[in-house]
């Protein structure tokens, strides 16, 4: 078979937010990121593969290509025998407990795949973000997040709204903090990370209960600090080690 | 003042290892990761930067260019004012103590970059890559370490025979090894961490004293491993709260 021009204007559109939410669809790529989509709770709408590929599928449309046609299609530079395009699930209602990671307008889609993944490492179910977050949808999150996407729970929501409502303890990363080797954490509480460049917001900073630091060891002042993905990294083994 | 067709040639070639080798230069753009260049240690070559760009240099060519010139010879998306061609350091010698990284066959650049910053902020002097890892002067890892290339000392080795004559204990990380949270960690060893999709090679596995495990707390077993930047953030972060 062959794709459509409608099925080929979908695809390109998906490449534009506005369009994902419109149609309530997104696009995955490669054997193993479109497998755990396949086995996992989101639905399946339409299935792009090549000849060789074998999977197992409810519901949802397949159309095998060549990998010609799939080259056509296809966001990566070395196109992985499928694409699929998944219908987006609504979002869960919020549970408020354990520990929530909140995102402070995350811009960098590798850092929100890789955050993704951590969360779901460290079983944090909840991820919130602020509404100038990247868009989970994104084609580079999803890539990133190897599938992790189908295991965490991810709204967007007003920041300083959710904040000023929430009765958990809230920790942002801040080098005046206390040392988080020497803090007591405590097991329910969200942690908040702040945009690459700028960190943490000023209006956010106000309705924060607690400052954290990861201390630095390297010799000079001038290392930069930690990059966003790496430093969640150290506060999520962090929080969840003592458990 | 413009760009010389012999500049021009000299630069594209710099995106190539075997030109960067010959010429033992390498590209470093922005104006962020630059002045942390011209801090540093290492010596310009030669500097091409818009009117607007303030810097004090001592040697080396400086070249005044348009944004127009600029984005000729820039590689990023929004070229930053400057590119400053530097030359690469001799490599320092072995120096054998503190705690030591150690990468096999690291393919990304962005993963060297961010593992550089990682060395710099947690105080490890001394990072040791197999031949066949990525090069630490390709300008993605230069943009990615953000200046941390300047402090932490880079050799390129035959990493087998290297860790078949060290004489400090080695780590991997491994799903089957002891949980990191509970091991009692040295002030001095050798951390090494693998390929992105292969981890570490059989061969090194047999050279190896000490296996640790980053323990998983998603409920699920599905989850991918951890990237190897933010296992090794969470590993150095480990091997260092103690001290």
């Amino acid at each position: 078979m062959t794709i459509s021009k409608n099925q080929l204007k979908l695809i390109t559109s998906l490449s534009q937010k506005k369009y994902r939410l419109k149609h309530k669809l997104f696009i995955a790529e490669g054997v193993k990121v479109v497998q755990e989509l396949l086995n996992s709770s989101f639905d399946l709408e339409t299935l792009f593969c090549t000849h060789d590929f074998t999977f197992d599928v409810s519901g949802g449309e397949v159309v095998q290509v060549s990998e010609t046609d799939l080259k056509k299609i296809s966001n990566l530079k070395t196109p992985n025998k499928v694409l699929g395009i998944f219908k987006i699930p609504d979002e869960k209602p919020f549970t408020n407990n354990g520990l929530i990671v909140a995102l402070d307008a995350i811009n960098d889609p590798g850092n929100l795949g890789t955050i993704i993944r951590l969360c779901d490492w460290f079983g944090v179910d909840e991820l919130i973000c602020s509404k100038d977050t990247v868009d989970c949808y994104n084609q580079k999150v999803v890539q990133a997040s190897m599938g992790s996407l189908t295991r965490v729970s991810i709204r967007y929501v007003h920041l300083t709204d959710y904040l000023s409502e929430t009765n958990l303890a809230t920790f942002i990363a801040d080098m005046d903090g206390e040392n988080v080797y020497k803090a007591n954490l405590p097991k329910d509480g969200i942690l908040i990370m702040g945009n690459e460049a700028n960190g943490v917001s000023e209006e956010i900073k106000t309705l924060i209960s607690h400052k954290i630091s990861i201390p630095r060891f390297g010799k000079t002042q001038e290392t930069e600090s930690l990059n966003v993905a790496t430093a969640t990294a150290i506060l999520l083994s962090e929080f969840k080690r003592g458990v």
